[in-house]
This record gives C-alpha cells, structure tokens and sequence, in this order.
C-alpha cells in the first residue's frame, strides 16, 4: 500500500508560489498583502451527513474548496490559499487521483493553491473532509454581517433552490424524475463560489453573506447581527429553471429554505444601485434586488399583493429541528 | 435540544481582540505584524484513531489545540489565532463544556484565541475535530525542515517516551501497571507545545520539526528536506523516567519510534552551541545534545561504544504498515 507521504507528494503537493513555503513543513508560510487582513474560514465535511458516498470524487474536491471560497467570497476577500485535512478509509488512489484534480483545478481557477493539511486513516465514520482557507481583504471594505442598515436593498445572485431539489430527488424525498434530477445535480454537486462577484462588491455593498444555510435563515444571521428587519418579494426571488412544475409548497421550501447554496445574499444603499448593477456586470454574475432592510426586527416574505406569506420554511440548523 | 448557534455562542464564542473578527461572520479576521509571514497549519483528528473514545474531554480540547500549537513552535512562529471544526455525534453539553474549557485556557496561555470555526452533527463515526492555528513569523528567523547543515549539532527538548508508553499501557500492548500509566498519562493527554521555545530559538537553530511521528522518522524529514544525514549518540536522548525498568527493546521503540511526543528537535551551528542553551533557559525547557549532522544520507544511532544500533523502529505513517 502506498505511504501517506507518498501519496500527498504525487497527489496533493504543487510547486509553491513566490514568497510562500508549501506542502512538507510542520507549517505553510504565506504573505499578506499591505494593509489587508487576513479573512478565513474552514468547514468540516462528513461521509454519509454533508456527501452521498457514491458521490462522484472530481465533484466532492471541488465542492470541498467551493464551500469555502464562498465564505471568502462573502467577505469580499481574495483568495491566498487553503489547507486540506484528509481522512480517508483506505488508501485508495483510483478515489484520490478524481478528487486531488477536482480540488487543484479550483484552486487554480481562483489563484488559491493548497499550501499544506493533514491526511490520516479515518475509522468506521468514512471519509471526513477539512478545508481552511485564507484570504486577504482591505478592512475599510470587507462585507461584514452587521453592516446592514435601515433602507438598504436585499440583493440575491444567481438563482435559488436547483440544490434543494437536487438533494431531495437523491434522497427520495421528490419522486424520481430524471430529467429534473439532471438539471438540477450540478447545482449540489458542482457549485461555483461567487469570489469574483465579491470582490466586486467590496466596498459597494455593505453586509453579505453566502447561503449555505438558505435564504431565509441566512439572511436572518445578518439581521440578527445588524439588529435590523427585513422584508422579502417573493416574487422577485431568482427561482433556478429546474423549479418551473413543482408543487408551490415545495418550490417555496426550495426558495426560501433550501440550503447548500453558495449564492451571495448582500445589502446596498439604494443610491449604489446602480453601482452594484455594475460590479454583478464585472464579474459577470446576475444579480436581482429581491426586498429592503427595515428598522425593527423581523423578516416578512411578502406575496405579490404586498402581504406577508404565513408560513415560511425553516432554515437548517446541525443540532435542531429536523430538516424541513 | 440546544440549536447549533446557542451551543457555538455559549461555549465557544469569547470576545475577539482589537483588530480581530471573530466567530459569528462567513470568516474571521486577523492582522499580522508588519513584517512577518503568516504561518499555518492543520490537523484532523478522530476518534478511535487520535484518541480513546472515553478520553477526559477537557484533555481532548487541549490537546486538539497544543498539537497544532506545536507545529508552530516548531516553525518559532508566534501564535495570532484558531480555528476549529467540530463534528458531535449529539449536541452533549455536559461534554462540550469541558472540551471547549480545556481548548480555552491553552488558547488563553498562549495568546491564540478562538476566532471561527464550523460545528456540525457526525454520523456513525463519531467524533471528528480539525483546528487550524495561525501565527506569524519574521521569515528571516523562521525554523524550516531544509535548513539543516552539516556539522550542526541536533537537539531534542523534554524527554522522550512517556507518551509511547502510556499509548501502549492503555491499549493493552503493554502489561496493565497502573503507577506506570498514571505516571506517564499526562505526556500523552496534556502535551504541552513548545511555543516559547521556538520563539526563542527563532534566528539561532537552524532547521527545526515537532516529533508528532517520533524521533526516527521526523528527524529523517529534516534529513530529507536538508538533504544531509545524521548520527544520534542513543545514550544521550533524554528518556522520560517513566521508561525506567522497561524492558530494552520496549524502550528503545518509545524513544526512537515513539510519536504523539510535542517536543522539538531541532539543528544549530556548533558555534551557537552557548545561544542553544540561552534560549533553552529564556524559555524555561531542557534540552539536549544527541548528535550531529554529516553529510550524505541515512540515519544512524549510535551506542555508547560509537557502533551503529542494527535494528531501528519504524516511525508512524498512517497508511502504511501497522505502527511498531
């Protein structure tokens, strides 16, 4: 069986950039830019409660590095590097080879290369996943949670809930329907971080956060930080195509609810409309203004005749409730 | 059951530092000195593979976070802040709370507070952790696995062995002998990283790397990475005296092979021989002397008489052959 070390040599080390020290020492060295902070984020992804086992390898080393680049993304913050902790139950390299080339070849993409991580031999629990990344961003222009105010606009990007359907039809929570499953899979599987989007929004918008958890609560964290409320148009809400025919109490949960998106919801003064149009242009990005920030607390969704939907789904929360 | 964000705000949520964002956003926030690099690392630890289901869990938080701390000392990196991912097979306070107290005061001691991280439910593997740690270093006096030079001298910190054999009593490899393991615990359960250490050896040692595999085997990363090799005097490494009347091959193995040890080993010019002792004595931590590096390759311990020991223990590698 192959060593560990070997396998990280012929899997996972790439030539180090200029000034930074990569895989082989106890730590990775990087360097930060003037005057920027160091923004980071790391998540914990498990066999069996973030994957389907069978899922393919290519898709889970993207969407390993997708989920945190977007929180990059959401802080406005451009990317320095990452670090991947691996445990794996074997040493299976047919498994490795897919998931290295799906992990580098997003680095790549966003100049963000694997400096260093942990690979080990996981137990009975499969294979666990742990990506850290770094990014550098000026702090007079990160995009912080607490920085919505009373008046901004509610911004979405992209489109919402092809993943929610996607994991539903894997999980026979949909009846089967291939096509539809088709259409929705890449959404789940291979979701593109929104980093260039939040460059371009760095010092335009004012708070953002991806949604990872789904809109609904999501948007909640910035209102809860910000202590401001919010109201939603439903109908303005970006549905994704794949949407179109579902019954309205599943579309509205796959809106509203749906996680696993790595969308940006962010705020902006109504007089940066304009400006925010513009950074979407740039990074080539749609983005629709879906609602306004209120004084008070609270988060109303209305409907097209201005009243507030009455029940809405919740968002999902590891230790709570069950998934809705 | 406690929501995932009331268990992350009561127990792992302390006030951030000036200039630091902490928990509660996509990423956390830090500043590094001007001047320095930042240096990082990761590792990923599971249960029933890094430590005993029924471990103390304040012993696990703080040894979750020492042995990342430790890949800092061995770089002489000053520590900025962490990182953690949790991954709980339920939300158990009565668990959680003494996990994150132990993670805490190490935090606090060394300065490297908690600043985000990701918690989750685990499936059936339990219990799974990942910390990442960052801290800075002026990339002039870093202490680097490739730095090592013919004729240095190697240094070892602390002693050697006691966390091997408390491994092995607890797991049965050895004859239960219940002094010996209360004598021997604390080395493998509470490690205590070498920050001060490496600070302190920063621009006096040369190359430097933690015994996280044990001697044999990270000393041969030095070797590897120096491309030069070394002879150890075996009379002169320092033994923990819990591995006083072991039998010999038992002991050799924990001094030689033994891992899980958070001491350094490190290389100095002969000339710095005086500087060594100096640091050793700012930052309050024996060390010793236990040979010197040659040119060429290979590995060789020496006995008293100057011969080369015929058989050596192996060091740990995570998919390769079962650990000696």
């Amino acid at each position: 069986m192959a060593s560990e070390f070997d396998l990280i040599a012929r899997h996972f080390t790439r030539p180090a950039a200029p000034g930074q020290l990569g895989v082989g020492d106890d730590c990775a060295l990087f360097t930060v830019p003037a005057g920027c902070q160091v923004a980071t984020s790391t998540d914990l992804l498990l066999e069996g409660r973030h994957f389907f086992p069978d899922v393919d390898p290519a898709a889970l080393g993207h969407k390993s590095l997708a989920v945190n680049l977007s929180d990059l993304a959401a802080m406005g913050a451009r990317p320095l590097g990452c670090l991947l902790g691996l445990a794996l139950p074997r040493a299976d390299e047919a498994w490795i080879a897919p998931f290295a080339r799906g992990f580098h070849d997003l680095a790549q993409a966003w100049q963000c290369p694997l400096i260093g991580g942990d690979t080990t031999r996981s137990g009975a629990g499969g294979l666990a996943i742990s990506v850290t990344v770094f990014g550098a961003v000026n702090p007079d222009k990160v995009l912080r949670r607490d920085a919505a105010q009373p008046g901004d606009e509610v911004w979405v990007s992209g489109a919402l809930g092809a993943a929610d359907v996607a994991y539903r039809l894997l999980d026979g929570q949909l009846p089967a329907d291939a096509a539809r499953l088709a259409a929705a899979r890449a959404a789940l599987e291979w979701p593109q971080p929104r980093v260039a989007l939040g460059l371009a929004l760095a010092g335009v918008a004012r708070a953002a956060i991806d949604l990872s958890d789904g809109l609904l609560q999501d948007l909640g964290h910035i209102l809860a930080a910000s202590r401001v409320g919010a109201e939603l148009r439903y109908a303005d809400l970006p549905a994704a195509p794949v949407l179109d025919g579902l019954d309205e109490p599943v579309r509205r949960r796959a809106l509203l609810g749906g996680g696993d998106v790595y969308e940006l919801c962010f705020t902006a003064a109504p007089a940066d409309h304009a400006r925010v149009r513009a950074a979407a242009a740039q990074a080539g990005v749609p983005v629709a203004a879906v609602g306004r920030i209120v004084a008070g607390v609270g988060l109303a969704v209305l409907d097209a005749a201005g009243r507030p939907l009455p029940e809405l789904p919740g968002g999902f929360d590891h230790f709570g409730a069950a998934q809705p």
